[in-house]
């Protein structure tokens, strides 16, 4: 259970409201996610973490799949349970193959191996790998 | 400095000696990273971890540029400062641009934050969201 | 499931039933958390804990209020679920307003976004920064 | 060393120096930080970064010195070394004294042993807890 | 709910059900854990990790049930709940003690707050812990 | 450089010297580590963390080396660079063999590597592994 009520439409104010038909039209559904219901206690916040989405996550020099792929990756090891949920969805829904889930999950373990072996060797960074 | 010494070619045994060739030979390059120097103290989990790191990081269902900026955004997460050297080095070297890594690292601090909310309101996954 | 059984005041010992009575006086409760009933198989790590946990969340140079919000930070960034439900419980209790927890919340996935930034970058400490 | 350069005054474009010179202006220092100065190569990342951080970091249902804290409390955790000098260096500006700081590391570390037992252990949220 | 379907003995093609009898032959048990049945989906990566699982695991330089507590250390700092289950119920297989469990917990407490104490004061490595 | 001076004997007040003094005589050194020294500002919490390491690490159910092997995995996984350091010279002075620290190193990597693996893929936990 969440530590704040997820707000139903008619229990979020004017300008959660408005974040949620933006969620919504932008998304074309008429599912909006628990995250933002939880969110909308604060709709100032609700607001600049749903704009920020919207900003970053937007096609740019990196494929839209990537940048989910990327995200799943990070809540992966912030070990965020919710956040590889919804994302993991996401990909889905960008196109993200069986084949390619397994792939990065092959390298978010290989890196979490990797991480643990040179943090517990202390190794130092290589001077050419240093500007 | 690392928690155990460096190992130079002539200090590493044959074992150690037959990764490090292999390292320069598929990748074309004198230098061997200081990561697998730290490893070479115990060759079964040298050959273990650059055998795994050969087969995860090869072309595949994904690109490899792809799994580099995978592996950087885990290695940030996980917080391996010589993981986050060595793999955006390696990103850069498969091609990664300026704007790319400049979205990499927008996602990836999109990711944190919203991790954090998350978890900070123990937000319940939606139904739609498992299978 | 807990991976041990929870305690309840039958079968707890002298040692850890001292303990319930402790937490049950001093918080002018008769509920004692599951986290206490976990412990309580170690009657040692039991009585050190509540006794640390006494010792430093008294009001002191910092405001009661304040260090339950502090410990809402940490177990976020730790991922502990159990310890944001029951610290914002805390909070809530202490007088925490949703306005406060809003504010909470809004720094902590700021800290998180420019953690996740200043790692990925490797960002040198600035020279004012270190005595 | 960061993994990019950090750029020097006349090295940013117009866009990042418009955000150096309100650092100057709001901080009353013609001191930027690193972590500005790496961002630099992005300028829309450095607008969006440091207008959430004056955003947030503002007084408001909690006091700026308190905020300095959560964000101590929360770069510890994340371990994020540059955010724990500068963020110690900004609560101490802001008023912090010997005796918070104190009592700040001692509820953080209390925090990340009480985490530690609650996950080892799995325990249960408390039905009081949640809603 | 896992983030893919758990698959049974007759949804798994050849190559992971010859990983499943492997796991039922080595563990003298029909049980095959949630955890293969999900990595089912990738007959590699399941294949690569109970092989390596098998390697590391075994009688060396460390005793079995030592192995695994190091395995519930390393868990519980990344939360992973899942695998303090499953190496916790492993660790009494192998005959872990209620007592050995106490004292693992309470070294397990003991080092996620010196980390943290560690880490908020940024303490430079002694010379003499360095080669 | 930390981010509080590390005190010497004669800036430490009588409280600390005396816990410097119990670290000389109970470990036969002259040296005082970095830890300790930084601690020193606030005599209580110095006393507080030396009384509970004393009590925790000694012999009990646990070897003294299996608890600083422990030390090091907790440490690892919390990316303490400075704990590792401190626990692995600690681990060799209680005879921690090469052989012995290559294992530690293995186990702590395959478990970083099944933990991301777990939490990506959201494994539940079986029913035989809860109480």
């Amino acid at each position: 259970m969440a530590v704040v009520p997820l707000l139903a439409d008619q229990e979020a104010g004017a300008e959660a409201l408005a974040v949620f038909d933006d969620i919504r039209a932008r998304r074309r559904t008429d599912h909006v996610n628990n995250f933002w219901r939880a969110l909308a206690h604060d709709p100032a916040l609700l607001r600049a973490t749903w704009d920020r989405v919207q900003a970053v996550m937007a096609p740019g020099a990196l494929d839209p799949l990537v940048k989910e792929m990327i995200y799943i990756a990070v809540s992966t090891a912030n070990g965020c349970d919710y956040c590889v949920h919804s994302h993991t969805a996401a990909a889905r829904a960008k196109g993200m193959s069986p084949a390619q889930h397994a792939e990065l999950l092959s390298v978010i373990a290989l890196a979490a191996q990797t991480n643990a072996l040179a943090t517990a060797l202390s190794v130092p960074v290589d001077d050419r790998f240093t500007l």
